[in-house]
């Protein structure tokens, strides 16, 4: 039997407090010791015989050399709003409305060559000769009256974004730190020289921990603190841009980008939305350059008898872990920060060999919602434990190899129900990690495909962690499936076109119209719906959620509506008289109403459907049998244990599989992992409170009672 | 003093019931006796000194004539359900869902020349020689696997539809009434001649009540009781549709119309949808050929000496009183149905001598909504009191000449209390008149326009009766705005491109995105946007209720969304931050939160806007000011009194205009008219409880007490 106290964790160690750090180190069974943004080991810590991970934001901390050489800054395309000419001459005031700490106007000639003035009512461009820039502003001649304008332009971020956030969250008062874009030669010269140096004054060190590489996720701040976020997404790509950038990639594609590309009507490109073909091809460009600069910091790291563990946040754009360049940077290990399943399945299916987990609540007075943690009126070994049950029953599915935390030790003295949580949830994890050693645990032979428009690109993720992106459907599936006994793949529009449905027994699209989740005017291919048609038809199975397939601006909204039986008014049927039906008010299966929300105008369109839930006349969740295949709709999916339930036996139900094969309870707020190798059922309570439940594997079943979130392990 | 007991009023008589019929002619006041549909007078009647209206439905009641000239009868497109080939051929049975009762398929060569098969997956159009006709089924060879048909095509309507209606919900077992075409050559000599004949039969008749033309509102059954109506729309023109017609167009026009041109991808087009290019010619050709038809008729009338009189209802399809043809015909009144304020708005406005109201509820055992009237349970005096609140505030504003009931006069037996209402609104209704013919009631100086695609065509309605089309905002703005002392009008985009926001104050918008109130694609026009701009700028006001002005598919999702303050995310917005904002939970006049709605993804865009109501994040209620200009968004509107004296304050605040000018009280359910030359001002209670108002006009102020629905008539 391996040892379930120790190894497999990263403390995060703090130097004042070395007592402390050793202390906790033991407990949690460290193998680790950390440094975090913001804090320094001693060598006290550094000397006790633990390795040691030293956090190198790469890009960051170079403020000296950022002054002397602003040209080697990072950049973004922002716009103006729009702004309504009331005579045939117009000013613009270009920062009007940004926060001006963020901000500095790039008006260098090579930067202006890409600032564009668009009239925006027409959709015309304004010639350069009838615009001028001065002092921050542009002034426009020869308006067309009552016609709306913008300028886009380029300007320097000259304040990195984490070090804003901490400032701004955490009142930190320290110099603001810039960041450089090893675009430029002279940065990028300057920056391996930096972390030549680095290494070499660091001995002490074992692994680097890359937080993370270049480009920040986009946060662009306002300068009213009515709207202090203008912009936030945790996968764009507008902070990559320069001049040098645009050029190369003028010389490589043929085309030019231009401002619009990014700005995209005042809008940006969103992660949520479908990208441009243009957007596509600048992140397969932006990609290659990352992976490339990421692969020569490694080297260097390497060189230097060092590891190279990568962040997977904050600086990471460009570094898509499934994308195709990823696994040629050579790093050794990818570390998450994980509040949910669908996270930890996210870093577990990475190509690299060490997969880390850094636990939330990180050790910080208030987390990211802005609730208090480590201070007064927090509770961390809640929140701690509320993540555990996401984590959990992740993990017992995907092998993660390590776990850890971040922030300030000390802050955790004074809340020893914490210590004594992650205590608790090391010594799981470690039996989780030991049967997963032993053999695999038991799948379902069901192939799940999740189908939107990024595909393999983005698996389980959309952009950002759960509580960001909630109102989306597709986070709370991905949350239910990263549990679950079954094969998940992503899947995008082109893998279809591909033959994807050859190996997938169920397809779930769920979205809103338009977004890239339901995959927008993707669904105007005939051969994507043909495709599915006979899928279906053959015998294969389609969930559709909230506004699967559906083509904006179309009568017939969802393009799969005759396969789902239902489709969507948002008007077109106003004249249309509408299927009467009785709700059965349950399913075939464990059913769950409060998961289902509710999609406005949902009708039934074939008098086949058979509709489990309604309110008043719009149906919540329907089956439908087309050909041999089958089909379900869900207005709506909100994770609990209990939804996930629904999930899962819905899926048993349309492929005719008997759960029990891959372990399963009979209890929704209870779940099971089945390992047969080591013939050992983990049986995880995921509620607060005790729960009866019946668990069945392949050859046998049990009655159990656990305590509130109790894990058992049961070798029969 | 003129006669308020008598004059103005229509009975429908009733042989067998002639004593009840001369005593309710007396009660009423009756000055017209009239037939119905399914009623004969007596001679006991008709000579007993009345006027005598009786109803003749043109094209219906020719069922010897129809069967001997099958090829006479009227017509429509249909398609078939769109059916997927589950190999390469595929058998479509045409009238498969459809009622059979109502549609015979037209296979003659002539119509099968319009017939369609269509590709409905990629859009395309299968070849003649790739399908073939026989037995009511189409049969498809070289199908594309898994791609879904359709066929368009031809049939008889062989059962007149409101006869149809009235088998089914009035449970007649007589003869299925058949339909002439007077596009038939042979058809349209016959009618002529019948109603000579007609005419000369019945010399008792002074007025023919033409029930309605030709061409009846769209009303599509289907085969099954689950979904017994398919399609149905008060205003759309598929069933003026022959071979004959589309050859006639084509030859005018210089271009065919094709199935698809009616079909519109199955969904056929609803008045509720912005019309096509080719559906507005096809509207225009109807027009002119219903007028000319239906002025031949009205001069077979004129030539023996009796009047015509129009109803407009039912067969009215092609006689919109408000196209520039109707005034032609010469008809000398107009009748319509109401149980609105709206609909005697639409009647009182058009351009013809009379203007008859037929209220409501009708003499029949059930109503329109399937509920009891004159049979147990009902309760017809309460209906009839409900409805009078409606029409009593709307030709308080604007006169009509005449009312009158219709049915079956004997159901009136065993509800005295329905007589006793009827002779009260009677005696009311003259009151009015009278003050009319003395002078106009006080206006307001606020010129209104309601912009929608359809413009002065349809003003007032939408599609169809009020509780038909409630789930509509406009209808609801349109029935408040029915009893306000404003001047109306209804636009269209063209008429705002010809400059009739010049004589405009207030503009309204009130839809659905991409719906025919809305507006649609006509929000793509930059020269609206701007035009709107201009007019906000300089001073006008605006008022977006719903989805005003919502382009599908845009980001930036209301064109006019820089005027409104507001913008609508249907998820474009996900990563753009929000404006905080502290709704103000009132307004500067009397707000009626309930009636607002709710519309989904509404933000805030601007930080000037005023939110005055929300629910949660979504604001409900906004005010703005740009330039000189003011706008207002309301989520929804629903009427009720209280809603509309919040849209009359609103309006007022917004143009700042002192209401008392046209008479106003303080409580919302209670309204006023003042007739500034007879110096009286009307004042009603709307509500079904007493209620104490302050009635204001210019020059005074006083106290009131109204009893439940009660009408006050005080000259000072």
């Amino acid at each position: 039997m391996a040892d379930w106290k120790h190894g497999g964790f990263t403390l995060p160690g703090e130097a004042g407090y070395e007592k402390l750090t050793l202390q906790l180190a033991e407990k949690w069974g460290a193998d680790v010791i950390r440094d975090s943004d913001g804090t320094k080991l001693s060598d006290e810590i550094t000397k006790a015989g633990y390795r040691i991970y030293s956090t190198v934001c790469i890009i960051r901390e170079h403020n000296e050399f950022a002054l002397a050489h602003p040209e080697c800054q990072q950049q973004t395309f922002l716009s103006t709003d729009f702004v309504t000419a009331a005579g045939d001459t117009l000013e613009i005031p270009l920062l009007d409305g940004y926060f001006t700490e963020q901000f500095e106007i790039n008006s260098t000639p090579e930067a202006m060559g890409y600032w564009q003035v668009t009239d925006r009512t027409d959709g015309t461009a304004v010639p350069r000769e009838k615009w001028t820039y001065r002092d921050g502003r542009v002034l426009i001649r020869g308006c067309t009256k009552w016609h709306r304008y913008s300028v886009s332009f380029l300007c320097w971020r000259i304040w990195e974004e984490i070090n804003m956030y901490n400032h701004t969250t955490n009142h930190w008062t320290s110099e603001h730190l810039r960041q450089l874009d090893p675009r430029h030669p002279a940065a990028w010269e300057y920056l391996q020289k930096w972390l030549e140096d680095w290494c070499e004054a660091n001995p002490q060190t074992d692994v680097v921990r890359l937080t993370s590489l270049f480009y920040n996720f986009v946060w662009i701040f306002g300068s009213d603190a009515r709207r202090r976020t203008r912009f936030s997404d945790w996968a764009s790509y507008d902070f990559t841009v320069s001049p040098a950038a645009l050029k190369a990639f003028e010389a490589e594609y043929g085309y030019a980008l231009t401002a619009e590309d990014f700005i995209h009507g005042g809008m940006l490109q969103a992660t949520h939305r479908p990208p441009t073909a243009h957007k596509r091809d600048y992140m397969d460009f932006i990609q290659r350059f990352v992976a490339e600069k990421a692969k020569a910091l490694v080297e260097i790291i390497h060189r230097h008898g060092k590891q190279a563990y990568v962040f997977y946040d904050d600086s990471w754009v460009g570094m898509e872990p499934y994308a195709p360049y990823f696994r040629n940077v050579g790093f050794d290990g990818l570390i998450k920060c994980v509040f949910s399943g669908f996270e930890c399945r996210l870093c577990a299916g990475a190509e690299v060999p060490v997969h880390e987990l850094r636990f939330h609540p990180y050790l910080f007075p208030v987390g990211l919602g802005g609730l208090p943690t480590f201070s007064e009126g927090g509770h961390p070994e809640k929140d701690a434990e509320d993540y555990w049950m996401h984590v959990r029953r992740a993990i017992a599915r995907q092998p993660v190899q390590r776990i850890g935390l971040g922030g300030y030790l000390h802050l955790t003295e004074g809340f020893p129900e914490f210590t004594e949580a992650i205590e608790r949830m090391g010594i799981e994890f470690r039996r989780i990690k030991e049967l997963h050693e032993q053999g695999k645990p038991a799948e379902l032979p069901v192939k799940v495909a999740v189908l939107h428009v990024w595909g393999s690109l983005r698996p389980w993720t959309l952009s950002g962690h759960f509580h960001e992106t909630d109102r989306n459907d597709l986070i709370h599936v991905n949350e239910a499936l990263s549990g679950m006994p079954l094969q998940v793949k992503f899947i995008s529009f082109d893998d279809v076109r591909r033959g994807a449905l050859a190996d997938t027994d169920v397809l779930i699209n769920a979205g809103r119209a338009g977004d890239a989740w339901s995959g927008g005017d993707e669904w105007k291919a005939p051969e994507i719906v043909t495709e599915i048609t006979r899928f279906v038809n053959e015998g294969g199975s389609l969930i559709g959620i909230g506004e699967p397939s559906a083509v904006e601006g179309a009568d017939n909204r969802f393009a799969l509506s005759h396969l789902l039986g239902v489709d969507q008014d948002r008007g077109a049927y106003a004249c249309h008289g509408a299927w009467e039906f009785l709700a059965e008010k349950k399913g075939p299966f464990h059913t769950d109403r409060q998961a289902l929300g509710c999609t406005d105008g949902i009708r039934v369109i074939n008098p086949d459907t058979r509709v489990l839930f309604a309110k008043k006349e719009t149906p919540l969740m329907t089956l439908l049998k087309t050909g041999k295949g089958r089909a379900a709709y869900l207005a709506g999916f909100r994770y609990s244990p209990s939804a996930a339930r629904m999930l899962l036996e819905l899926i048993a139900w349309l492929t005719d599989t008997d759960l029990s094969r891959a372990g399963t309870t009979d209890n929704p707020e209870t779940e099971a992992a089945w390992f047969p190798e080591s013939r050992t059922l983990v049986v995880m309570n995921i509620s607060g409170e005790s729960e009866k439940t019946t668990v069945t594997w392949p050859g046998g079943s049990e009655k159990m009672v656990l305590k509130p979130r109790e894990t058992v392990f049961r070798t029969v």
